[in-house]
């Protein structure tokens, strides 16, 4: 129960100014960038330090008061609504990048700056850190850890976790633990570090974060392959790959997808076409234009109608933050935008999409497809109508079969999204139950009174898409 | 209680042939690469598939059996010494690559396959296993994979963790779950791939793992930098790194490291200088070229003596496998010999060398160190004589300063041997006694009758090396 006595205890902790409580706040954390999801929260915490977040939680776990964390609320899984009210934490005072060290090539930093904010500060010095979710100019790097969260680079350069060196984490008791370090090996007991990178807020709460940097590769050049066949375009990415050329970027646009961003962005892309391939390689000058020019004779030999080349920085840059707006210019276009992120072996590819087609033709919904073809992570998106439930029912359905044909590839049910609220009714479809079972004790012996972003993962569930409201 | 009923009821699973309980056997298995532990199991069992691991593991927990699975023992930490009895699990039967493929660049194999086996099978194909254990001549993935190995490559390439994308495990329940798989992004649920990575047995039994693989590099090269200063050897590796350059190898031998091997291998080493760098660095041509060249100008800048290129792929296989041959080398001048992995941030292995000389010399012990300088991963080795129990307790509390040290420096305990049961008393110096809860409530959550690998990692100990004699 929220009293008034414990809202008093609260505030004693952060501070009048970093305590809310009003309609409009609990309406704003109500949500996140997931439809159909709301739930209303008591409060919203803002705390100042680790210390202060601490005593937060050992109050929580006291009197059992659900916490959520949240960053920038980017979330499309539902994970960051606060499914059983009690408090919400955001981390904005948590705003600083503490240390670049250029020996160590690693950053220390605090989990609530935005990630486009850590990559340009590293970038300035020389450095690369490559995990870019769609979302960098608003996520926050907790959010990104909390969720394991991909990107453009993934293929060639890996996901969050693949650059998180060391945590320090607030546990559900309230104790301050410290994992990992500037250390490229540490075999020092079992990976906290990882288990708790995509996590999902359910294990602890990250206050800090000592994440690796590469060095930032000498140059970059950006394509587009055209395809009037998308088979041919998913052929190519295996193609590439079979190759042994490993892209930075290898990305999939389906024709709705493009003329929705071009509609969005205006900046010429082909719209008479079935599908693109976006293709950036980065590297030494030399090797990027050797990578390149082979991957422009793989592309037609695979039927591409056209291959090209941006012809300058600009340009490929226009192209990428087109790609990177796909999800808010589909979301123009319709009432509801349902991005899922269902993901098969890359070999899989060009079966995914086909699947994906059929079942939206089969279930009369709007499905348009783009997502990280070279990770085969890829982004059906359903433009829909919450308010209409028979619509939503099809929506649903269509879904759950796109989930369980990507199990059958030998996919998986979320890519980079996470599980949150609204895939956790497919996740035995991934990790069975028995996995379902260790996750779930690993959970109750860290959070043995789940106050930690309880409901996400792994709860009990009726297997729909539930809108909850207070 | 290892009763004859439960004899034959192990015999009915795995037949007469793959039960071994003869005091030769026995003796055998009770001991592995660590000097100074020992303990008799009750039997070895050589289980031919994972049905038998299942039945096995449910046999041992309704019987509070312990299980000790083991690959080839040449664990340094005492990690497969079956310290509380019981059985040894032996994977020979599980020694065959399943499958490679070449369009999702990923190896599916049995636990039981020798490293080397594995790395010269992709390499036959044109891909790249980096994961190189200086043991990998003998060693098995699956006790790679249960240690998390690291090797010479780790600097550019990583560990072992950072190439299994799927395990299959039998859990102490004795269910089998499968994690990851042929997947580069997979958020569904908590990363239990990664946890069972490194947990040193102590979870489950791998009997299936999927493998990432990468291209080949186009070419490599081998040079050695000779230093009369240790402290110029240790700035210049910090040097190269912070020049923007990540070589795939960059090892430290000192003096009498270097003595020893080229008394060993005898190929011509330098052995009037105070220090060598053997440096590799591969990828196309024109980079490796590039690189060496700056490199070179690096060393020299930071008083290298000589700075000597490999003049052929030949000469350059002699000087790595030499480096791989250091302990075998070290362990013919004394009885015993005892090789830590103290690991620190690698701007400050110029520190940690000279602060292992001065712990040495303060306890009169005789350390040579070797190891990982690219990573911050040493190898200080003591070379001594297990029997001498006055000077056992100097080198014990040499080594206690040695850990301190490196942790007083960012750095942790092991970087890739494993905690066992040898570094066990110094866990919380790393990991603080918070985070030893967490990792011990994780271990009761997934196996509590404690039947796998009991003692290792966290379990109580009196803070001594022990010698456990049946």
């Amino acid at each position: 129960m929220f009293t008034e006595e414990l809202k008093q205890r609260f505030i004693t902790i952060v501070g009048e100014k970093n305590f809310q409580d009003s309609r409009t706040s609990l309406l704003t954390y109500s949500y996140d960038a997931t439809p159909g999801f709301q739930s209303f929260p008591d409060a919203i915490l803002s705390p100042r330090n680790t210390e202060e977040v601490s005593n937060i939680v050992k109050l929580c776990n006291e009197h059992n008061i659900p916490i959520t964390p949240r960053g920038s609320g980017t979330n499309l899984s539902a994970g960051t609504t606060p499914l059983h009210g009690g408090i919400v934490i955001l981390m904005k005072h948590f705003d600083k990048i503490l240390e670049i060290d250029e020996e160590n090539l690693t950053v220390r930093t605090q989990p609530g700056v935005i990630t486009k904010t850590l990559i340009e500060a590293v970038e300035s010095k020389g450095f690369f850190y490559p995990p870019d979710p769609s979302s960098m100019k608003i996520s926050q790097i907790g959010g990104n850890i909390n969720e394991n969260s991909g990107g453009l680079r993934g293929l060639k350069y890996g996901v969050t976790r693949d650059y998180v060196m060391g945590l320090e984490i607030v546990l559900p008791n309230g104790e301050i633990i410290r994992t990992g370090g500037k250390l490229a090996k540490d075999v020092a007991g079992y990976d906290l570090t990882s288990l708790f990178v995509g996590s999902e807020g359910t294990l602890g709460i990250v206050t800090e974060a000592t994440l690796k940097l590469i060095p930032k590769p000498e140059t970059k050049k950006t394509m587009l392959a055209l395809y009037q066949d998308l088979d041919a375009a998913a052929r190519s990415v295996s193609a590439i790959i079979a190759n042994r050329i490993i892209p930075a970027t290898l990305e999939f646009l389906d024709q709705p997808t493009l003329k929705a961003v071009e509609d969005f962005a205006q900046i010429g892309l082909p719209t008479n076409v079935k599908a693109v391939l976006l293709i950036e390689q980065d590297g030494s000058e030399r090797e990027v234009d050797q990578d390149m020019e082979n991957i422009t004779k793989i592309c037609r030999n695979n039927k591409a109608v056209e291959v090209k080349l941006a012809c300058s920085s600009e340009e490929a840059a226009a192209l990428t933050t087109a790609r990177r707006s796909a999800l808010s210019a589909l979301a123009r276009l319709r009432p509801t935008t349902i991005l899922e992120d269902a993901t098969v072996p890359r070999s899989e590819i060009a079966k995914m999409v086909s699947a994906i087609q059929q079942i939206a033709k089969r279930y009369d919904v709007n499905i348009c497809t783009f997502g990280h073809a070279g990770d085969g992570n890829l982004h059906p998106t359903c433009l829909t109508d919450i308010r209409n439930e028979e619509e939503m029912k099809r929506v649903e359905k269509a879904f759950e079969e796109i989930f369980v044909k990507a199990i059958e590839l030998g996919g998986t049910i979320t890519g980079e999204h996470g599980v949150g609220a609204m895939k956790l009714p497919y996740l035995h479809l991934k990790v069975g139950e028995a996995g379902i079972e260790v996750m779930r004790n690993i959970k109750e012996a860290i959070d043995p009174n789940d106050i930690m972003n309880p409901g996400k993962i792994f709860a009990k569930s009726d297997r729909k898409r539930v809108v909850v409201h207070k």
